[in-house]
């Protein structure tokens, strides 16, 4: 019952960080293209003209975006409101990714030993992630099964771009809120070199002080500009390490759907490309 | 591209209190049993034998535990990780559940409002669960998507029953641990009476504290008994409210793998009756 895709030697294999150091240099690009494919969001003669209208959505705008981009991250919620067909399409875009560029699986997954170690299968072995995200609310039991996985990087969620990301996260505590606790982990856990951060770019005093906390070695992950409304001089400024490095920003919304049109991919490519340089406007600023 | 089961009107429509009620009534129990399936742990002989000895497994477990349990568990990772074919075993074991037993799906999902509806939608109208679990982490954004399900119940992970627990849970902020502002939080999430707890049979001073701020009302799904040593006794005089009820006893591994023989589903009846039956005899000194 194991489920084959595409994606097979070399890159798939091949170590995060070398992975993510060669796509990003290559592309000049620390941009993410979140693929949150919505049937409701897709042009509409894309349904009419294709069996597999989101298929058809996911495989024009990777082709569209992918000399300018790091990687592409997977909103498993996304595919999974579709049951088995949405389970296929998520292996399917996943196939279709070009090797050496960098995927991320954002389930947000977390549970126990025993059980997280299913979800790591399930997400590295069967999916063929590069990365994912998880949650830290049940403490290094639901980590380290993740991080068992050394050529993989798992971002754990720290400070979420969410407005009510406060109702716990910052919580005091010995005179820090629990997101630093967090983060203070993150750094014990980091003994493989693959922990990632989940910093949301609408909290930039936030995430300047999560960048403080863990150092420049660690990536970080930062979901929340664009339609969220997060700032990107300042998400650049503060989530990237002391090389203008070590960030993956992504954009989903304002990448796919400015245009409903026939041109919709070619506008998908003119947001990214937009992005990617004011991105690396900024990261000249720094580096 | 919806997945259909056979789960239709009129059960996996009524609302989970009603149904908790009636089932837990009608099979006197608060027993759940946790359908972990392992391709490891199941009897050599049902690989030999079966095309699907996964599904055959979970059918006898069903067949011979559905008079005396109040609901199944399924563990979303031990289907995920089979790719493809896991997602048909979890939809073709929903299917054979007896429609007035409760499904939770315990995938402990957790993202934001846009992103949390379609986990809501996957949960409850694709997969037919009467109720999930879900992880409190990103605060109320993330949690009420699956509340506005009214008829269907969320057990929030509150003080989780395993040994790292505690790394983030019992941070002290404000003389309280972040577990009871969790629980706090639920009281306050409850507006339709469809929000629940989960908390670990582990922690039996935890589990007491909870009920004290949750109250009568508020369900409890109470895993780690068994394997992970809860003490049952403590467990239905802290965990279930006034009336020795509102509590959902999850064992798994204790259940479904005594015995790798050909009486395996005898075995796991043995199991689920003994474990039922000692639960009863705590909630008779309760209620």
């Amino acid at each position: 019952m194991i489920l084959i895709t595409s994606r097979h030697l070399p890159f798939s294999c091949m170590n995060f960080h070398k992975k993510f150091l060669s796509i990003s240099e290559k592309n000049n690009s620390l941009l993410c293209v979140g693929l949150d494919v919505d049937s409701e969001k897709i042009p509409g003669f894309l349904q009419k003209n294709h069996d597999s209208p989101l298929l058809e959505f996911n495989k024009n705008i990777i082709d569209a975006t992918k000399d300018l981009v790091c990687g592409y991250k997977l909103n498993m919620a996304f595919y999974e409101q579709f049951g088995l067909g949405g389970i296929q399409l998520l292996v399917d875009t996943i196939a279709f990714i070009p090797k050496e560029i960098l995927i991320i699986l954002d389930g947000k997954r977390n549970d126990i030993g025993n059980t997280a170690a299913r979800y790591a299968k399930s997400l590295f072995d069967v999916l063929h992630a590069d990365a994912i995200t998880i949650n830290p609310y049940l403490g290094i039991d639901g980590v380290q099964p993740f991080l068992d996985y050394t050529d993989h990087v798992s971002f754990i969620l720290c400070r979420t771009s969410n407005k009510s990301a406060g109702d716990f996260q910052d919580l005091t505590s010995g005179n820090q809120p629990v997101f630093e606790h967090v983060a203070h982990k993150i750094v014990e856990w980091n003994a493989h070199d693959n922990c990632g951060v989940v910093v949301g770019a609408t909290y930039p005093e936030e995430l300047k002080k999560i960048r403080e906390i863990v150092g420049n070695k660690i990536p970080f992950l930062i979901p929340g500009i664009g339609k969220q409304g997060g700032d990107i001089q300042k998400t650049i400024e503060f989530g990237t390490n002391n090389q203008g490095h070590m960030a993956i920003i992504n954009s989903s919304r304002g990448i796919l759907y400015t245009d409903t049109s026939e041109t919709y991919a070619k506008s998908a490519r003119s947001e990214a490309v937009s992005l990617r340089d004011t991105i690396n406007k900024f990261r000249k600023l720094k580096s």
